[in-house]
């Protein structure tokens, strides 16, 4: 992850902790093992729910994610026992951190993922709602059945 | 952690992996953060557990616990949601990991922690226990209720 990458993650660190949760970070070396895992690890006891992180940045309008991370995030996550999230920071935007369930992302023709910033502010879930662990978004409201978006 | 405790701490995570567990392990730098956080943090679906991992190598006969460092695993454990646990590696002793649940820790007369390989051997678990979910440890076996070791 690159350095604008690193002080966002740090900066998403201190904002769960201030909102309850514990968490973990993944150490930005070790790349020589090969097992998947994702940004950040966070549990929150109080609403028993921990979730596992994979954080994007971007200075545009829309960030990709690879299918092998999306993928890796979910092997993780049920692996581990957590509740896979997305999440992601539009520099300059002053939307904060928006939260959104891998299920949820709309994908592009080569089988990888995008997440434009309409899309996050309609459907994404803030910093509040992840440390309530109570999710607004509903899949069949943004989507109709054939994948396409709703208008 | 030192060079050793972190080829330790490699290892311990491919131990935990190959025995059905997702890890991850904490960077080894960021000591710029003041929040607790655990050596490893591993869990596994399959039998509902996640552990919050302190790991200790040692090359003598017993290795010691600063009483800071066993709260913050406690705190951290209790925030996040899962159990904390100390892992044991006497080097050179062919042991594997041995695992202690941190209120099984006999302390020394200024308030730290200390563990004996013949307290380890006898009541820590080993990777299968932990794997399994079950423990064989037991307070009152070792300990005598003014917390004297039982003869």
């Amino acid at each position: 992850m690159s350095k604008p990458g690193i002080n966002a993650e740090r900066e998403l660190v201190h904002l769960l902790w201030d909102n309850g949760f514990a968490v973990m970070r993944a150490p930005v070396s070790g790349g020589a093992t090969k097992m998947p895992r994702p940004d950040l690890i966070a549990g929150k006891s109080l609403i028993g729910k921990i979730y596992a992180i994979e954080l994007k940045v971007t200075k545009a309008n829309r960030v990709y994610l690879e299918q092998k991370e999306v993928d890796d995030l979910i092997f993780f996550a049920k692996r581990f026992g957590a509740e896979p999230l997305i999440c992601v920071k539009f520099k300059g935007k002053r939307l904060g951190y928006l939260f959104i369930k891998p299920e949820l992302l709309r994908r592009t023709k080569n089988g990888n993922y995008v997440v434009d910033l309409d899309f996050a502010i309609s459907r994404g879930d803030d910093i509040t709602a992840i440390s309530e662990g109570i999710f607004q978004q509903r899949f069949d409201d943004y989507y109709n059945n054939d994948g396409n978006e709703a208008k």
